[in-house]
């Protein structure tokens, strides 16, 4: 995200996860576990296979000239495949980069890149759970004022608020392994989407820790709208602590009061709940990027979509850890919660 | 959706399923169960709750003064309770809405209609996936060019080209049956979403075939975001088939021929692939309304963004519904497909 | 809209504008103008002309069958030209419908239609800003807590509070005239947008009220474009006042007292901000369909983007018209407004 | 953007514009013009101003330490201001930030950097145009086949083809001026919007190159909306120069020969026509961004619809920005455009 997108709206650790250096690393894992599989299945001389590996082992890609290839072709995959078959040399080359396309590349990381996202994520929703826990042991026997259509309703107490707020997050982790499990696969269709051989994949993808799904996914991208979906409903169940608090910390209710909350650079006496808001943000940023998550694939590859996909996946994906990041710090800072005395 | 939406963008059944008078009849039927439970369990006398149904059976709502408190209370539920209490009399009102709130019977409305557009919507897709197998059958081992990026790659069959089509209509069929009885529940949590009567539940669900959620969802809204997402996923499969056979059609490509095309009132030698075209616009627009289905609803009831649901919902039912109408019509003008001779 | 889309979220006087009806009632009106120019340019004999005129007159749409034909062809146009042709004739026929194509009709139709809604719209917007004068009367010198990232900031008055819900408003106003001045302009274009014939254009465009445009707009929509994000300005800035008066009247806060608002069918002492909540709904919605105001529209004519304009375009002034009824009435209803005492 | 977001969806010279470097010195430029113009006003000591302003010019922020205190205040300024504070002394600091608050440092950073993006982007298009000029003079006679709902309809010139790809370019360009002139304005509202000093805000904004407004913009954003309708509108029409262009260039229709398009790592034989794809993915992209460019600003100040906009307007800006250059660049590479022999 652009730098006006402050440290709250940012997470460097998703950051990282969707490099150029990350994503050229698993270009060129995907072409080791080929030629590995390529070898293993027969459909390569070992002794190829293994000067691609040792040279595949020594490679370091020249970046700036990827830039530049990158800007004609469109894609990283075309320069870098040029670049290691020049540095494997033309017998290695028999072994390398048989039978896939970009896509099966490019896809591929993503695939690898999501799981450890998945994995990234999945203790720091724990930590908000427990974050959760917390504030229930300490507060939730407290009354509170239920607000319905933001108008004052019926007593309620903070544990039957905090339960609103647990109950998404919980389905949002029991989904996480389903969803994960979805995206965690091989992409292996070839140029047209249609090879097929069973024993090659199987092979490539035991060793990259990844499933072989049904069928090439070039144009089908419904794990992938399902995996954003998972985020967007994440960052909107984060949201709602958000907004809730936010509301709850206006002066006049004071159902929540937050320790360092943001200062104000003209008005001292005030605590901005810069937290909460950013939570509200960061939902309503991601949802937007659903619609180009769900587009269409027109036939065997799209240059379009796809590159649509590449804008807005990474996004959804950071702006959810910023706001798994924000969310963890706002609960911390909650130091009251219940109807004022 | 406005006139100007005219017959290829429509589907006046699913307009049905979300009329004013289904959501009326909707709301009656839950109170129907609701005494019945009242009573089943002892929470009612059993005179009153007869009287109580007796009355139900013969209420006629006034839909002028309807609309007209509708607009007042910005929910149809007060004024039509209203309407029921004076038609049933104050004896019989001890055993009617009792515990409920507004959001419940709505919620439990949409529940009710989206289990019948999802029975509406699976023979429509069985019949698109047997429209394919025909084709496929007709057509499927002719030549076809593969098209990457747009740009001709290398022969596949059309058998190919319908195996992209139809796998994700496949993964869509089969998860119709999870997603709507996720949301094939009972909505009854009261004004502020605590209550928690699980015989009584049980009893309504029982009545109105529903299941009964673990917990109230007045703000957890996930298995409704659900639902939209896949109308989303189902509108861009079948945008897919759309953007396809448009793109096949042209002069100069020529790998699809269909009859019954649209007519241009300027060019009569023209042939519009005019339900293709629409496919395309139905996706995306299906798929523009998914943010407003991700909507935070604040504290325990929101009316800011349950009203986004109404808005979007309805219509995302509908233009999925009008796709599957366009896409079963297109696949029955396909005369020719495949590579020109 | 939907019919889930009760009266606060609808708005006739808009749905009618927008109908089947209208829409009929104005391609009769451009081949009316059309014949009439025809004739006056000499480009159609005097006695087809007359004789076409005075069939149109008479003539009388088979509404089924159109409903029926537009499905087919996608398009109003094409089977309302063939009704009309065979009812005026082959002699009258000569005279009627030359160089036009189907988009020709249904922009100029459009362009006609939102002049119809600007000057809808321009007493909704004089009222708002009358009420808003009269708060202000009332209550501009109470005092108000300034709040700023919803916190409480230093005293304001509610005289500054209104002026920055009048600005927006007052520009939106001011802005109106420019861009409904650009989309009030003939489309006439013809087959492939490239007709060029100043006299008919001229003759046609006065005998309809409209602008020739220096060049036909078949694809540049920018001038719907900008309509569009007009509602859309407007929308939010009503939003304003809805989202501003809602967090006014939560208790504990309580600075603005609404007379009237909504009832809860459980909760008999609430007073719900329903219009107040309802102009944030609409707001938020309009915005969705901004993207789809700016599809790209390929080569001479697109099917695809097109229709994308039918589905959004009539719902961002529908809701819009909504959001001008709302404010208008939730103004009505502050009796008070100020901190309180 | 991210890493995902490669070279041709990128735009360095508009990151930089964006950049966390250039909107420090933009808050420093703004209090350097404030000392200024409370000296030259009278609002502060000649002496004090002078030690403040010598102060500025030798001030370098803790990088490190100012995205900690942006981490917890939500913004830069706070801990920014009270850096310099530190660093100029408690007697300067009486001629420092006097009246300021952190919005209106970082909107009127905003609309210093818009003014630039401007000025980068007027060349970029004056550019386009001229390659336009260049193509029609080459190709303008050569006939081409109008295609209408992607259906071949009637022969027309390249010229034509040409004519609505400028035609939107031009009234962009026309129009640049003023969305710049409405967005180059000083924001200077103080803490909560209602400041009122002519004399001072009329100094500040000469020294720094900028227009009063009529009144503080602190929740009325419709000049920023405007400007992102602006980028927008931009960024579809060179959406429609991509599309229609890719479309051409499709085996069957050849109706443009690219040169140096996208290679292929599976198929040597390809042409991919990347920039092509890339202006469509980006136009739709561009436009996705446009509902969060219009959310409503709550109260006085709003942290949560502000924080949209730094997500979305450096996105948009470099959206468009990446579409100048590509498509600049796609233009060059067309060396034959007209039906085929």
């Amino acid at each position: 995200m652009s730098a006006y997108a402050h440290p709250l709206l940012t997470d460097p650790e998703v950051a990282t996860l969707f490099s150029e250096e990350r994503l050229i690393a698993e270009c060129i894992a995907f072409e080791i576990a080929l030629t590995k599989a390529l070898a293993a299945t027969g459909r390569a001389e070992s002794a190829d296979a293994e000067a691609a590996l040792a040279a595949l082992a020594s490679f370091k890609p020249d970046i700036a000239a990827l830039r530049e290839s990158t800007r004609d072709d469109g894609l990283l995959v075309p320069g870098l495949t040029r670049q290691i078959k020049t540095h494997i040399g033309p017998d290695a080359a028999r072994a390398f980069h048989t039978g896939a396309t970009s896509q099966d590349l490019l896809d591929t990381a993503t695939a690898r890149i999501l799981r450890d996202l998945s994995s990234l994520f999945a203790p720091r929703l724990a930590a908000i759970l427990e974050a959760l826990a917390a504030l229930e042991a300490r507060h939730g026997s407290r009354p509170l004022m239920a607000r319905t259509r933001l108008q004052a309703a019926l007593p309620i107490t903070v544990a039957d608020r905090i339960a609103t707020w647990r109950a998404p997050l919980i389905e949002a982790g029991n989904r996480l392994t389903t969803v994960t499990a979805a995206t965690a696969i091989l992409q292996f269709g070839g140029p047209v989407g249609t090879r097929d051989d069973p024993d090659l994949a199987t092979a490539m993808a035991d060793s990259l820790g990844l499933a072989v799904p049904e069928r090439p996914r070039h144009t089908d991208r419904s794990h992938l709208a399902d995996y954003a979906h998972w985020l967007s409903r994440l960052a909107t169940a984060l949201g709602k602590i958000g907004l809730d608090t936010a509301l709850m910390a206006q002066q006049g209710i004071g159902e929540v009061r937050l320790s360092g909350g943001g200062t104000s650079s003209a008005m001292p006496h005030k605590q901005n709940p810069v937290r909460a808001e950013t939570l509200v943000t960061l939902a309503r940023w991601t949802a937007t990027m659903l619609p180009t998550m769900t587009g269409i694939h027109e036939m065997e590859r799209s240059g379009i979509a796809w590159a649509g996909e590449w804008l807005a996946l990474p996004q959804m994906a950071e702006s959810t850890g910023a706001a798994l990041l924000a969310a963890e710090e706002l609960l911390g800072q909650i130091e009251d919660f219940g109807s004022p005395a």
